[in-house]
């Protein structure tokens, strides 16, 4: 639990500063950045909730979260030249972001006892419905509709999460599932993977 | 009971392909196009229910309707040029979508013991939020802003139905109601028929 | 409570009509008009309700909601090009719908048990997100992401609620808060401030 909860207020931080950053281009003020960053950070775990009718939300009920927000909107702030050097290190924030998430929002669908298939669409909005909200609200194509893999490395690992949960132990299970949302994440910005299309 | 059902798996269907080819132009991937294919057929059902905290969503308790939107996915992308070619076809099952969701919706809403007010506007909801959601996302404009009467054959129908509602069968109200909506949204299409509008 | 009540009431019709008219220079039909009329009027306040899991909604418990937004419209419709001449007053209107909503936001999230945070965060949804919802909808740039102090101002006036509100009556800390707000948001269109900018 310890170890869980340090991992969501950390995810919550990191998706906050790619959230306040991803309005770089348009100059936004303080309060532009502060909002986006916490819809970023808050909007897929609160859509998960609400569909899932397991209320008070997170962010509600432990205030430990907006906390984490705010600090991931001053850190952009103060040091955004910095961060935004660091890109490529964001992007890797984002990837452990959308892969923790995704894995806590499955184990908190099924804890709550829906079926495996609800889980793995609620671990998959877990972590990419955030960056969906903001990506709308800014006037972006969002991002799940880009080029490279990103929402299916989520259903990836939200479906090896479900099926090896009867067989080993959930520490192993947890390090698996994440990893791989990771690795095919990785490996797709590199490689420049994609799904098949339609033409 | 048996019947209403069927056509609700149908709607769903119909309502996941229109949702899947809306992005064609776009070249979307296979995950794309189920992510659009799921919203729009699950979209307005989905607001209904939230907004009259009626759970669980019908879509989580009834795993039939994730495989509907499944089928129509695959439909899509196995058969997307026959299914673009027959686009005016399409376009009777979208409408015969936005009908019985509009309908069953209507009654969903009066079975919950809210007003008629309420119900109509949820049974609008039901059938035509899952394309506004749609259209948000992917940038478009929303189909309720576009010219023909869309909505508003929706709002005919509802109020139909709960005018209707005291004084015959439920069987020959839904045949009605939801032959009053596909009657004016065919006859806006075909004639061009607009509302008044602003200048 | 008196009192209040035809506040709500009179904010609600006066969003119905700013409502309704962002959408003047797109020519919309009456429906179009009348959907984002609603969406900006119960948009705020319904996403507020669904957070805090507060229901049923206001404007579905109490039908007097849904004929002010109704009377809202069709003064547009019918006095538009008055209403539009009068856009100054219009501003003052809209400046006093996000004020007394802001306000009222956080005293029902005070008076559900809700910690100062989130009911300060609850006031600016209500005031601000039915605006939101509706320029998301119509594909037009969130208001409260365009120059002056807008979202900030009612931060301001729900904070200075809260710190209030242990120290004198009711009364005169809704008029001071309200004040505050209408006050920050006026001067800053007056004298185009602006907060500081990432850039």
């Amino acid at each position: 639990m310890e170890i869980q909860y340090i991992f969501e207020l950390l995810g919550t931080y990191f998706f906050a500063i790619s959230g306040a950053l991803a309005l770089k281009d348009k100059e936004p003020d303080w309060f532009a950045a502060m909002f986006t960053g916490f819809l970023t950070a808050i909007g897929g775990g609160t859509l998960r909730d609400v569909l899932l009718d397991s209320y008070p939300l997170v962010w509600i009920s432990d205030i430990a979260f907006l906390y984490a927000i705010l600090l991931g909107v001053i850190t952009t702030f103060f040091f955004h030249r910095t961060v935004y050097k660091l890109k490529k290190t964001l992007m890797l924030f984002d990837t452990l972001g959308i892969s923790f998430f995704t894995i806590l929002g499955v184990e908190k669908a099924i804890s709550l006892g829906f079926r495996p298939e609800i889980a793995a669409i609620m671990g998959m909005f877990s972590g990419v419905m955030g960056g969906v909200i903001r990506d709308t609200l800014t006037n972006e194509i969002p991002v799940i509709f880009r080029k490279e893999i990103y929402a299916t490395a989520c259903l990836a690992g939200a479906g090896c999460y479900l099926i090896l949960d009867s067989f080993i132990l959930r520490q192993w299970n947890l390090v698996i599932s994440i990893s791989l949302i990771v690795f095919i994440r990785l490996l797709a910005v590199s490689k420049g993977l994609t799904l098949p299309r339609l033409k």
